[in-house]
């Protein structure tokens, strides 16, 4: 199993107004920075910034689609917010295994990182998660 | 500023089919036990539950809104998965301020617990954030 | 100009918890006996009920497409809430013009209502428009 | 209870396209000038707006969450529609206790007025509604 450390898998997308708009109707988070252009505008980002939760949920995408995959049980997501991430900007969430915390039941620690479009860190962490089965990623 | 530990906030929310797949097309994270109904059927959760980041959201609702409310930087989250949440579930997330880390840059430390309607605790964990100015919350 | 009164245009819907939860997310609110199921079940509704705003809206619609329709200037609107709305109820949402208020300036009263299936009145209420042009309605 | 008119709360958005396409489904209210841009363009406002009712979904996330709050029950809203709001607009909604209707029932009437960036009121009307509790508010 030891070869799985440092498998990576990647998912990208362009966060939009919509996504930003569908996750404060979603998670109700209407802070200004979000959804007020006239007040983001007078804070310290200048602009409207994403949710920091909408743009982990794209590590989310990836444990629960490609690393692990199918069949995992997130048990564990730790997020360090480094950077805003503002409308319009294109991130990439990026998976790793890092460490096998228990062999026998196949879990995981993950370095979970997402960039922004200049390959600036805006997110940094570790997830956990018990993979589906042994051998099987 | 000590009285301010033990501050708390919350907001509740019933979990529907309708914020797990809005949530879905937001993240991408069309993992089946979350959006196929018969595949979710034959996984140990036995039915469709909601995504843990999805959940976790409301945590970003109460720092955002209420504790320390607008103004906030969100500077870490962490987030123990410790049960699923099915679709139909009424979830509460509770914020509670724990711990001043630095009192002159006004960095605290939140728990944040995320109930059920049987009060079984499905996230526990806590966050780190920098309050809009000294004394205000 | 005379024989419009009377005239009359209506739509009908089934109001569903994707209805509920999407006009949640676009308003912001989250008042529990909408979002709550739990909460909901201890108020005098007993159940999750609709917003108010969300059913008057079935009325723009009939105002903005049929009656008097696209061009229509949307001047006043009243509406006297009279019976909750539970998700799963179907409503219908009748506009009656009632009165020619400036006929110089095509400005006319129109009657609101809407019933709900078993033809109570849940919303009653009247509109002023600016009909878009003499004697097209 | 004297006290508490001119008590006031408020909440703030930028009204954007994805709230207005929302808005249009849940409504069914397709009125070419809310999501037609080009027969918009040919429209006296010259462009997009957002649908009135739309607007006034805030004053009923002020009333429901902040003033009363919870519990309250919604009797009446009368809504003027004072001047258009254009997607990518920036509103507030703001609302104040301006009579004690029934003192022993907690029936309050609320003054509603909505404004945009520049400070223009878009919306004004009046709300009357049963406060939860006999000064709970």
């Amino acid at each position: 199993m030891e070869n799985i450390i440092g498998k990576k898998e990647e998912v990208s997308k362009t966060i939009t107004e919509t996504d930003v708009y569908l996750f404060a109707g979603v998670s109700g988070d209407f802070n200004p920075v979000h959804v007020n252009r006239v007040e983001a505008e007078k804070s310290i980002f200048k602009k409207q910034i994403a949710h920091g939760i909408l743009v982990s949920s794209l590590i989310s995408n990836v444990i629960g689609m490609k690393l692990p995959g199918p069949g995992t049980i997130y048990m564990e997501q730790n997020l360090k917010f480094k950077k805003p991430v503002f409308i319009g900007d294109t991130v990439r969430a990026v998976v790793e295994v890092s460490e096998i915390i228990n062999e026998e039941k196949n879990v995981l620690k993950l370095s979970t990182i997402v960039h922004n479009q200049n390959e600036e860190v805006v997110i940094d962490g570790y997830a956990v998660v018990k993979a589906p089965k042994k051998g099987e990623i």
